[in-house]
């Protein structure tokens, strides 16, 4: 089903999706709450699909066969679209010769070699699976080399799923977050009222993409400012490009402000959907680095090692980062006009590769929520309360039907637009 | 190059190794130490390759052309063999419908179910990546079940290497341990001497497997013991599953024993070395799971669950973990054979599907080193400080190649025979 049969065949009224639900029922009962984590759609509207069968490109099928223009890209993994075919046969060809080994294989060096010469900042580069393993490491390496306690975070910032970060505070003890301390993100004040001489590190997210809110892209002088601030003190800047690395910039989200950080995480597009993640450093940082012990079963593996070297490859050769904006640009221009003709107030905010769209005034989401419910309904999948994410594969025609599914989505905003 | 030639042309010499030497010196650029955790060949005897090329089977092949057989299974993710057929057409099939989507595939439902239909504790599962992540899941979850801090845990014991658990204290604060209270393995009373109303879960392994040391098998009684006294208190008891899990039991380690965990973390060999971690846990402590958040950007990514699948598969109808255990007997066997016929004396302990071997009096394991090292010259891949990994691939030519390059290994410990 293309996704225009698919906006025909429910056209709004809810076609029963009898596989997802079977698959739900089943989920609960061996799934605490037949679903965790940010891919739990327990809170989306009901059209949502837990579960999925396949994808390509940009596209995404559903269990129920339905498919879907996909403006979330796995929420940020997947950059140049599912299955490509330069990515998938690097990986492809180093799994025939081998994945997780007793030691790592050639590419480990390879892409160290890569990372360190794409990224101006980075001298060196270890790898892991999470972006909160590589979140957790660069905190441990700049307490290695500090000797000091303290992490400044933003309020409301994303940093990962471990105790000391996790935005629930369930199963977290007081001693988990002990040495978590609050700034506001874009207020040079508030993090020079919360400097101490213990802090070991400032940690920060290339712009405010905290779910829920409109997007704020960074203030150049925050950066610089908190880059000033960890020269002063001798606190790690750490810039915490999980969600953002490669999307923003081939060379490091903060590079085209001029401002380095000392520590940076990496994980979600780095290997276009492949399993990786990793942290870059300097070489003030490097004997820190290697003073401590992390590790984990499948962190050396190859081949998904092989993925990303293929992903940055494609993704400087391409320009990749020049193609997501301009779509994302597009995207944005076909929204403001459908809105405007409607006379709908929007919000449209962040980086145009990682667009949010919000309706002005709708505190609760409940606007979002009908929206991205009607938008689904006509084959296109994004998210109502979390920012979305443009891949380079994305077509003119996926664009269209893109659009054309939001203009039908805006269209059935009764409550607000009659 | 076979092992048998790679013995011969090797013949204790030590050929030069120019690829592994060359990668080590780029390394040596851009990985912090030339590289981290427990696949750091640093500390090794020389000849021990750092990088790998391919493996097959049961056998690996190094950098520079040199064949091996394998008896560290990539240090246990590695456990019907690499590259075995059914599991590696269970992981395409899978990756070529999708893997890393928005949301998880029908896989995860049913490897739910098949974990929760095998392990006989389990009434419910959650995934995840590495092994400390399911470890820190299960404290994450004991914690919040019960509203209590303390964790007891073996002294020496490993459970990952998160700032909580990690060996070397480098990069972690007071804090991230303030909740860490140790007791000594297979000793009732020195857990009952830690015991307070404020310890939230015990964590133990199958058996004692502490890198370094003999290895030490549970007494029963012991883990009756932790039974009853979680049972008293309402801790939880965690077994920590992830080293063991399906090498010495398909239904779980302590399964023969008849001790029941609450909660049990799996990593390394439920999907043959495919990344993935599980949690299991029993409805007790369903809730507390469904209160916490926690996730990563590829823990619902869908090959590796398929891979998982058909390795449970394979393990139950083949009996591997008999096919192991009897693999293993033959090994020592031969082992003990060999070194009684010289004279020397050895511990073999542990199961004999993860056997380690220490020399008798060899308090710096510079007997083992040498050991390891002669036997790699002879095309056998084993740790001098860590218990070894048998896999269900391992072949009767390949444990004759294993035994006869230990029987020349035993006769080339001049030092200890003369």
């Amino acid at each position: 089903m293309t996704p225009l049969e698919n906006a025909q065949s429910l056209n709004g009224t809810g076609v029963a999706r009898i596989r997802d639900a079977e698959l739900r029922e089943r989920a609960r009962v061996v799934i605490p709450g037949g679903m965790y984590g940010h891919l739990n759609m327990g809170a989306m509207p009901a059209d949502y699909p837990q579960f999925f069968e396949s994808a390509r490109g940009a596209r995404v099928t559903d269990v129920d066969g339905r498919e879907f223009v996909d403006l979330m890209c796995s929420w940020g993994p997947v950059i140049l679209g599912q299955h490509h075919p330069e990515v998938d046969e690097a990986f492809n060809r180093q799994m025939a010769l081998g994945d997780c080994l007793n030691g790592p294989s050639p590419r480990m060096v390879e892409l160290a070699e890569r990372m360190v010469g794409a990224v101006a900042h980075a001298e060196w580069a270890m790898f892991q699976k999470n972006g909160t393993d590589a979140t957790t490491l660069c905190v441990t390496i700049a307490r290695a080399a500090t000797g000091r306690r303290k992490l400044l975070v933003a309020k409301g910032a994303y940093h990962g799923a471990a105790p000391w970060c996790t935005p629930v505070e369930s199963g977290t003890t007081p001693e988990d977050r002990a040495n978590i301390v609050r700034y506001t993100y874009n207020d040079l004040e508030s993090v020079r009222a919360v400097l101490s001489d213990d802090v070991a590190a400032i940690m920060v997210s290339p712009f405010r993409h905290d779910a829920g809110y409109d997007q704020e892209l960074v203030d150049p002088e925050f950066a610089r400012g908190l880059r000033a601030l960890c020269d002063e003190t001798g606190a790690a800047l750490i810039l915490d490009d999980v969600r953002c690395g490669f999307r923003l910039h081939f060379g490091g989200s903060w590079d085209p402000l001029g401002v380095e950080p000392d520590l940076s995480a990496w994980s979600k597009a780095i290997a276009n959907g492949y399993p990786l993640a990793a942290v870059l450093g300097n070489d003030k940082y490097r004997a820190a680095a290697q003073s401590l012990f992390t590790t984990g079963s499948f962190w050396f593996a190859s081949a998904s090692m092989a993925a990303s070297l293929a992903t940055l490859d494609v993704l400087e050769r391409e320009d990749s980062v020049g193609r997501m904006t301009r779509m994302g640009d597009a995207l944005r221009a076909g929204l403001q006009e459908q809105a405007d003709r409607r006379g709908i107030a929007i919000n449209q905010t962040g980086p145009s590769q990682m667009p949010y769209l919000s309706f002005v005034g709708d505190v609760d989401w409940a606007v979002s929520i009908q929206f991205a419910a009607a938008a689904l309904r006509h084959g296109l999948y994004l998210h109502p309360r979390h920012n979305w994410f443009i891949s380079a594969a994305l077509t003119d025609d996926d664009l269209e039907v893109a659009l054309s599914a939001t203009d039908a989505a805006f269209g059935e905003l009764r409550p607000l637009t009659d």
